[in-house]
């Protein structure tokens, strides 16, 4: 019987990349704005490569993009991309669709909920309480802090045995069939697929992993109504077999 | 005659030091309302004991507060002091009173305008721009970006050079004695302190290399009337005189 329901954050509960895209096109809007002398499609498909080859953690990609655009380096126009990206991503946070409702259902119904993440702990921090939904949830596990990344089993297991509970009882929804549903899977959990975001279409060679695809996270609420109504099912029709 | 009014970006122009208070105030209120296990006023004075130690731009505030009060390391009560930190600074950044219409008056007659200020480039573009206040300026020169730091008098020539006057003809306006009264003089700019924030009492050695003192901004059409009014005797003396 599932007792807890573990959560990634980026993309599954908060609607990181939709953000992330926005802020940037917003700051690439304002370098524009404030003199940049490069047509914004120009300057985004630069910042996009700049992302994909540095990873979206880099400090530096306002500096490196006027490198690699051929401009001299020039604090104002970094100041404006940077303001654009701040100002954005402070208003713009938002969780994915569905969440706080399905969140509240499943506690509702008596499941505890935590979080298992990879990404600096300060920064998922920041998004969580941001959004004001710590209280929802009755621990955060942040792979970073811990010193190893999603799917090691390492983070898997801390957060069971925090929990108090086995494997089998709990549940991993995530959107990375990689880090979240082949990790979870390899030490015993039952795992969802949440298929949004960039991730959607990606890593799909570890699809079997998955004991559940949902497009929705309002789907789960029945999911996990449909495995206590086989057990129940399972423990009557032992009981009958014992009679 | 004055052509050029330069100002200081920190305390002269931008309400800095305010600020600076209000979001460290706001921090450590979020820090113990998310669960820090210590008492407003501790925690606080930790905090400024710190940053007197570290310096204000040290990146690890928060993290280093943790230590000092023999306290685990807590990524959720370093997000919280962050996000209090940034939401006050973006939320009550503000320029000193009077700033917006003194630089109004100056521009109407006919002065040209610029910033000279230490500090990291890309934070003090950042606060210019968020006040909207590059449109004023004909330039700024921020001296990180040069290697010095004021009062080197490279800082203060390559403005006059750039902004192609000499020292007698530019005016600075600052609240450091050392880094902008003293320094400006240096160089031969008729020099303004502006006694106002924590400087205001500090640094009182350098107190001869101020030509004027003044407590409010908008004292300084007034300054700038008189020194014209000057001139135009002194030049009419010497008509007659010539006479």
């Amino acid at each position: 019987m599932i007792r807890v329901v573990f959560f990634d954050l980026d993309d599954t509960i908060v609607d990181t990349t939709r953000l992330a895209e926005m802020a940037r096109r917003n700051a690439i809007e304002n370098m524009v704005r404030h003199g940049l002398p490069v047509d914004f499609d120009t300057a985004y498909h630069e910042l996009l490569e700049l992302i994909n080859e540095y990873g979206s953690n880099f400090g530096k990609h306002f500096d490196y993009l006027l490198r690699r655009l051929d401009l001299p380096s020039n604090p104002k126009w970094i100041a404006a991309g940077v303001i654009s990206y701040h100002n954005t991503k402070f208003a713009y946070l938002r969780t994915v669709k569905g969440v706080r409702r399905v969140l509240l259902d499943l506690q509702r119904e008596g499941y505890r909920l935590g979080i298992i993440t990879d990404g600096d702990p300060i920064k998922q921090w920041e998004k969580i309480l941001r959004l004001e939904l710590d209280a929802y949830f009755d621990d955060v596990f942040i792979s970073d802090y811990l010193g190893v990344k999603k799917p090691h089993p390492k983070i898997f297991r801390k957060a069971l045995r925090k929990m108090g509970v086995e494997p089998e009882e709990a549940m991993m929804v995530g959107d990375r069939l990689y880090s979240d549903v082949y990790g979870a899977k390899n030490v015993g959990m039952v795992t969802v697929w949440f298929k949004y975001g960039k991730y959607a279409n990606r890593e799909t060679e570890y699809r079997d992993y998955a004991d559940f695809t949902i497009r929705s996270l309002e789907e789960l609420p029945a999911i996990l109504r449909g495995l206590r109504g086989e057990e129940e099912q399972e423990r009557s029709d032992t009981e009958v077999h014992a009679d």
